[in-house]
């Protein structure tokens, strides 16, 4: 009998990818491992049963100790590689709580080190020796070990695959958080942006590539290669970030359409027999899709440098450009509008008494009172003309007021999606109503979006505003729907 | 306005391909074209009325006189190219018969070099003269005007699609028939086989190309994107031949499967759910699918060529390959069998008294008579386990007859597919009883297709004796049915 | 003993390059031939006796009918291109002499077609058949079986180097000539324009490219790496064309220099000790070298196309050039001046008495008549400042007339690198007195050098009235020159 | 007029490489520093007086509180950079000191972070939150400042050849230092093994590329470009380790000859008139150069690997390798002879009675006593037959003591190419008389050479050996010298 896997399905869910990845690994790793020959049982219990843990730990101890020299050390860091994805969920838990807790860092020394920096007093000479020391003493030896595996095929990638399990893990033990915390230090020092490199991806690209979009887009999905290709027509273009050592992983994903004036509807820019714009004529970059591509490192910012760099790109390309616009959901409006309705007398609270009439008139014909709550629970209300009509000038209000004014306790905007632009210097611009009715757009927003405006020339002081007095800049437009 | 081009639909079909090519080389000839002015108006009637068949004569007379120089002339001829492609069918055909008539050998100066070759006789001095003037002299000037498109941006790939052209309309008009011969000749010259480079097509090959193997595949028709990827699998290989100046365009794909023993039926090859075979674990390698992409490059050898290279690259790189063997279609066997049904007494010529019994007993338990015709006429006689028992033995052997002893007048197999193995030295191996049950296979071959063995030691011999003496190389198999 | 072959010269001639491109192709074909079993004898004798003769012709006709197939006939091919090259010059001309001979076209098939034609008189659908039929018969065999060898690895640059064999050979046997005619319509089709691709030369290319650049130089010899290092600064630039079958082979180089006015002297533009250029203030595009790199190639022009393409190239590198010009060397000069200057009362014919006079200062302070020969007979005459003062009037005025009014019987410029760029469309713009010093310039053109103007609005009249009239354009300065 | 800067000379020394780099990151970051505006007056003095320097410390201030947000620090940070660029050695470490002190790690955070874990015991959670806390204090911003540079075109250079300067510098001030050993942080992480790529340097590559390996050649200065066309034949391999973010730029080379039997002098390996060996015949593989290319990577180990990697590629294209050896420089000898001879009675020390009479005799017949540091002192005595031949046996002798028994303070071997191969798992396995009698042969070792061994089976022993006992590992040729 010859070995069998199961043949590779059409790629729909992340999930699958993440599979196919480990698979990879498997393979790539199997010769690295037979290079040097196994130090644990052939085929270890995945659950990595107490027996198993001590061979572990000796063995994580001869790859630190570099027994051998570094070149052996990093091919027992390969055993150690294979030996977890050999493991269940509960064995790998085990095996990073043995690296976290035995490879921890040496508190005699970080003491004794202490002690000394008390000692030098304002010695400069001693203190910079004993911060020296200090600093030594709190690099956590699990952190060299995971460094290794770096340099196997595919190392690089494992690490980020670990961290996006130990991120779902450190809930559970807070030596996973530490641990977490090691690998997040690497793995900011590694994805430096300038590491990164900017390329575009089009209908050209490699499918194996353009199939990774169907798993990553996080704001629109991707229906089928129909649509994904209209997202790669020439009235469109499309940037990622690589890096050196992963150039088949795309980190982070941005569409733009390029069009006339600020696009108010994603429909529109979804519809594959709309006809084709003619991109050297448009004024206006529309971002309207920026997907984060990997778990395993969040908490590391490249949206920020992305745009800059897109707008870079574009401007060179396209010297009739003048406006740069995202087209963004809202995606926790709903959810405050809802707790703000549930709250006792909310309808007067939230809504004008012409508003709260006009409402009761759409609905029933004015015969009885009906509340905000109920009406969006309808169904299908964005299907009712009238009932739209009465429902705008509140909900865009109010969706105003979300956006602008309510904050997180640090000060910054409650809205993720919200924070993360008007972090990067931009300004909210318009709201425009019934801009994404799918099932996620009514649900998130009640149909809205919103765009944030990128105007060159503010960037730095927007920025610097929002930074520091957690400043919320807006157009006239806005801030007119505010003071309503 | 801004100008407006439907946005592209997901390519399905042959035309949508073509359509797009035009559209390519409307921009692509764009700016050559302005870079020296038109020549005819510029916006010529499609139907290419007289006046305008006047101005384009002078036109081509003056590209053939290179006026201005060599530089020049090609550019005049991307301004006629650019004229062909604003023609509609009316037109293009006038275009063409100008070109063929107008510009065809100068018959005064091939009468006259003839005349000087017969008065050279045995002169080899003055014959070899006479020769040089007459070979001259047979050079139609149309030809060297086909040529210098040539030196536009695609204006290789556009003769290419330029003969497609020819080859439908060459019916309607010998001279257009010439016209296709004379750039026959300067498509055989360019697409020698020495300028023609393997690759593979795998799952990383870009999007836009693997796309097209949707409207390449004349074989086995891809389902969808899922299908497609099944058929680029570990356990698949898909080659092509391309040319240097074509470098996105497959001129012709093979797709093969890695398997266990002879493949004996295509759904099997075809199941995405199937697992995958481990590759180097294979010992035979069927072709399972061969198609040519381009109608323009009809009559032009690659087959021979294709298979020999591939089985190269396979035997390089998995070397426990010891069989290469197609999985084929049978497509004239239904038309011949049904022209033979159409014979008074077919039954009795066709089927042995034992068969006709059979099939009687299984139709209808033996109740009424019931002839071949009527049987096969009947929907899904396949699913009728009974029945289908009684009709492979008949089958199979009309079958191996018409494949092995059916005969063209001038000697070769009477099927195309079998003719192509054939001449490339492979034999007959054997027939796969319901390999194919999809309607195609059904109307084209009641369900069989055929292996044919490439057995390399034996594939010089094979093809001498097809090519010299018409004999046609089976195996044991076949040979038994032949005689049955 | 393993084998030895002498570790590689630095290459410094084409005879060097040569013997290295042969042992490239016998270690190209040594696997393709044993893909195939041999047909000579393994060791042929060299000089391919009339024995060895007899195999061969046997062989030929082996290839040519096609035996085993297509495949096996290229097969075939290849041991045929291994035995050539393994024969001595007198074994090749033997070999080339056979396939010229044996494989000619069919007289009897020739004759029979010539006949038909003649008989077909006015009928055109006869004429036609008879037409093509005759084309048919005047297809030599031989030529197939030329390009037959296109197959194999590195076949196409066997047949380019096996043409410039043959062009060295034609002379001895007109057989050969026609062989020669065969190849070169071959050549023709195949290095058509439009599948040449033109690619900048830089520092960055690879060395064995670089190196090839000290080998094909034509005009100005390359002294070391650090003058061809100078020749590829940010000031200048180098084109080449390139074929897709002989990626590594640039087929014609050209050499530019971006300064500020048209350059007057070549030293300054091959001093490695003058400061840098910044090449986006330059106006001026010197045209400095201009080098075909095969002999295999000759009689087929790619000069024409590539001096457009680099105008295209370097306008849309740099927007401030406004003027395209060359400095070139004009070779046959000193070769005419002498000729008239052996006439007898070549002086009185050839200069004005106050020249002569002047000539007779400068040289002995008017002390004894003197020759204008035997002054440019003496070595270093233009260190003499007076002396060189005194030749420049005369040498200039009788330069512009050997450039502008000298003709060859069909009435194109005597001068072969007049003659090229008058073709092309531009025009005689200036001489340049001491404009190439060193031997080669001083021996052909007694150190003067010549730009050629190309204004690009007047490229096509020029060429033009240069092809139809014979007339050469000038500046106003050499109008004056003329005249004086 | 147009800017002018000097035409490059023929690269020869490491400066003028160094000068060159500089060149490209000046022109690199023209266009960055552009993007955002100058900070500083923008010629600033080259010496950085004190007025400058206080502008400098807030435009550092204002990259660190990334004003404006990331990008806009970065764009700052280019600034600063240029402004580095700008000044000359004394204002550059101005700047660096400025940087080094100003920026410093936070001593009061430190000391509270300290104190914090002095509080915390044996609390672990507290004892963890106060580790993360001094962790984080104790990483200086001048670090960070450093690391935005990396965003910068070439920035990723920049830093490498900063640490090249800083590590001259940093004798003169402690805070230099300490500024180098964060850079070195910095670099460790970034220069881990797992970003180095493997490349092979062939004759084909950029001739910029091979251009640098004169400048880093360390062992065998290259002569010219014969030699090293020679190094680069198809029986010698040359590889080299490079970064992605220096793609041009190689880390480290290694220099291989493939040859039968261990080489045993230099000469011949470099004799480019030597016949070419036939590779795939080959059963050694001798190292003859190893070389680090970037003096700011000092620290940084590349050669363990790098000798791994090699030996794996020369296996997998040569299977007929079997021994791995190097020919080796002996750099320190001389100097540890000479100060031995300097020694009183060194002769009767070092020498036996026999080696003394028979030096004495082959000097001057015996007449009159001479001693070794006079012999060897002798222009030429290589070149004396008798004296060699006598000088062999104790310089054999003493060569062996010397790299087998000399150690350093830490037990490690004196010399440092002996280090560095034992520390690997080399063994030393042979000492080559008169193996390199070039200046610096005979200055550093006499004209000897040594054979360093890598037995696969034996390196991890072997390397174990040495670095827990300090044992060196020697063949019984040497065993036997060291015991004579």
């Amino acid at each position: 009998m010859t070995e069998q896997t199961t043949r590779e399905p059409e790629i729909t869910t992340r999930d699958s990818l993440l599979d196919r990845t480990m698979q990879n690994l498997r393979e790539a790793w199997r010769d690295v491992a037979d290079w040097r020959g196994g130090l644990l049982s052939t085929t270890p219990n995945p659950n990595l049963p107490d027996k198993d843990a001590e061979a572990l730990k000796n063995q994580m101890r001869d790859c630190l100790e570099a027994r051998g020299g570094e070149v052996s050390a990093r091919a027992r860091a390969a055993n150690l590689g294979r030996l977890y994805l050999s493991l269940n969920a509960k064995g790998r838990k085990r095996f990073l709580k043995i690296l976290a807790t035995e490879f921890d860092s040496d508190h005699h020394a970080v003491n004794k080190a202490a002690e000394q920096l008390r000692q030098a007093g304002d010695n400069s000479e001693e203190r910079a020796k004993a911060e020296r020391a200090l600093r030594q003493a709190l690099q956590p030896p699990r952190g060299r070990l995971l460094a290794q595996l770096n340099a196997l095929p595919e190392g690089f990638h494992f690490l980020v695959d670990l961290r996006a399990e130990l991120l779902a893990w450190r809930q559970d033990d807070p030596a996973l958080g530490a641990l977490e915390r090691d690998l997040l230090a690497l793995l900011v020092s590694w994805f430096d942006v300038g590491f990164l490199e900017l390329r575009r991806i089009t209908w050209n690209s490699p499918a194996s590539l353009l199939e990774k979009m169907f798993v990553y887009e996080a704001v629109h999905p991707i229906r089928d290669w129909g649509d994904l290709k209209n997202r790669l027509s020439v009235d469109r273009r499309c940037f990622a970030f690589f890096h050196p050592r992963m150039p088949d992983e795309p980190l982070i994903i941005v569409q733009v359409a390029l069009v006339d004036g600020i696009a108010n509807n994603v429909h529109t820019l979804l519809d594959e027999s709309a006809p084709v714009f003619e991109p050297t004529a448009a004024d206006t970059a529309i971002f309207y899709s920026i997907s984060n591509a990997h778990e395993g490192l969040s908490g590391i910012s490249f949206g920020n440098f992305l745009i800059k760099r897109v707008v870079d790109e574009l401007t060179t390309e396209f010297s009739n450009l003048k406006t740069f616009a995202t087209l963004s959901p809202i995606p926790g409006f709903r959810d405050w509008l809802d707790s703000k309705l549930q709250e006792s007398d909310a309808d007067a609270e939230l809504l004008t008494a012409a508003e709260r009439k006009a409402l009761v008139t759409a609905a029933n014909a004015g015969k009885e009172p009906v509340s905000l709550q109920t009406l969006l629970a309808t169904s299908d209300w964005h299907g009712n003309t009238e009932l739209a009509k009465a429902l705008k000038p509140p909900l865009l209000r109010l969706c105003s007021r979300y956006l602008a004014k309510e904050k997180r306790p640090g000060g910054t905007a409650l809205d993720r999606v919200a924070h993360f632009h008007l972090s990067n210097g931009a300004r909210i611009e318009r709201l425009n109503w019934l801009a994404d009715t799918s099932l996620k757009g009514m649900s998130q927003a009640v149909g809205m979006m919103v765009n944030y405006l990128y105007k060159l020339s503010d960037i730095e002081t927007n920025h610097e505003a929002y930074r520091g007095e957690g400043k919320v800049m807006t157009s006239s437009t806005i801030r007119a729907l505010l003071k309503s």
